[in-house]
């Protein structure tokens, strides 16, 4: 038995679950932009742009889950009744969710509703908003000598998170990248202070990561819920902690002037 | 001052870092198509696939630089040499690396290089192989209520890894993508067991992830050294500590014939 590639084969009835990239159309795979040219049906995020659902195919049926990159508004139940119901249907579907549908993407309920249905379903890796929000500020994820690990981790859940992750993530050098960390910053300052890390710690926080209205606020640890209050960022945001940006040039220009 | 996007011009004398994606063409990304189509020079890992580097203009000059993608043979410092000589020459210059180039991708020794000599320079992200491996086995890399965090590991530098560090692993639900896992096989078990990870934890392999040549191993924590050497995987291999394959039918073919 050969082990299936992911991009292979679209047949009628099947569900291919598709990550959009952060949301500039040349982040999109080759794999993708096919599944969208070939796709009967799509089941599409809020957040996908514009610009992305353009490059359906003419026939393709195109319907917003209402569900939102680092949220959700709609039930996931609704979702998954309504990918079986396409696939079963006989449609080619595309389920398509901003990023890489395999990071914080609620990916397992509707591969499990597609399981449970019957359904043959495959998935297409995207470029997660990490990736693009720390190219987009000319840093590395990870560096020899910084950091041999990094973590991606969810804002929603962060106040879950235990002492001792905190304590791993207060040590110099470590690098994380926090994903819907706007509201969850304040949480996030606090216990990264107690558990000892440097108040200096650089902090960038890129909203809308490689769309037209990307925004960049670079700061620290200990000023990042001033600067916060006054950036008035909007829009998904991924939180870099442990990473400031190379280029002087990429900082927020309106807190450039504040501080001017 | 406009923040600048990561897939804007590529003029002459400037340098794009591009993540090839983990093997398949159809992962690369819109914007690394085109720079491969547009460059003049292109210096490229040893592990780039020869159906991506077919891609490349039909004037562009290739030159591999001998490094792999998770390990190395040429000398940074060479590497380093030849893509400012590249762009001091006006050339249009393509650094392509496997999967994404900010995750263990020594980008910044590049990037560094480049600011030296004053030579402009952008990335563009790519498929990381742990989004890859993830998707070839039907799983998420995160799971509401199981892990709300994410290990990108080096297995290079894993036995630098602290106590800590081990014990936050150790726990049940933890989720690790561990990059060059294979060497550091052995030592990962004995540190994960000793800090009370349950044995029967899932571990999966999978060698050349996203190629046709892609290989799958599923093992636990307890079986994974002896599964491992009898295996006998070959290429770049991922490693996901923590998550089986979905499907039955992804299995190693040779190993179950093996078990039966």
């Amino acid at each position: 038995m050969t082990v299936p590639r992911t991009t292979q084969g679209f047949a009628s009835g099947h569900v291919r679950f598709v990550g959009a990239g952060p949301g500039d159309p040349e982040l999109l795979t080759l794999a993708a932009l096919r599944a969208l040219e070939t796709a009967e049906v799509i089941l599409h995020d809020r957040l996908i742009s514009t610009d992305i659902l353009a490059l359906a195919g003419p026939a393709a049926q195109l319907t917003e889950t209402g569900k939102t990159g680092f949220g959700q508004a709609m039930k996931q139940d609704d979702i998954n009744a309504r990918i079986v119901a396409a696939a079963q249907s006989g449609a080619r579907v595309v389920r398509l969710k901003s990023g890489d549908a395999t990071v914080f993407g609620r990916l397992d309920e509707e591969i499990e509703a597609c399981d449970a249905a019957g359904i043959s379903w495959s998935i297409v890796p995207g470029i997660t908003a990490a990736s693009a929000a720390v190219a987009a500020i000319g840093q590395s994820l990870t560096r020899r000598g910084r950091n041999s690990a990094v973590r991606l981790i969810t804002g929603h859940d962060v106040e879950g998170y235990a002492d001792h992750d905190w304590a791993v993530l207060a040590r110099p050098g470590e690098v994380a990248a926090i994903y819907m960390g706007l509201r969850a910053a304040r949480f996030l300052q606090g216990r990264l202070i107690m558990h000892g890390a440097d108040r200096a710690t650089p902090v960038t926080l890129v909203a809308n990561a490689s769309r037209p209205d990307q925004q960049v606020l670079a700061t620290t640890l200990d000023r990042l819920t001033d600067d916060l209050a006054r950036a008035e960022l909007s829009g998904p945001v991924l939180t870099l902690f442990g990473l400031a940006p190379r280029t002087a040039e990429i900082l927020l220009p309106a807190l450039d002037k504040e501080r001017a």
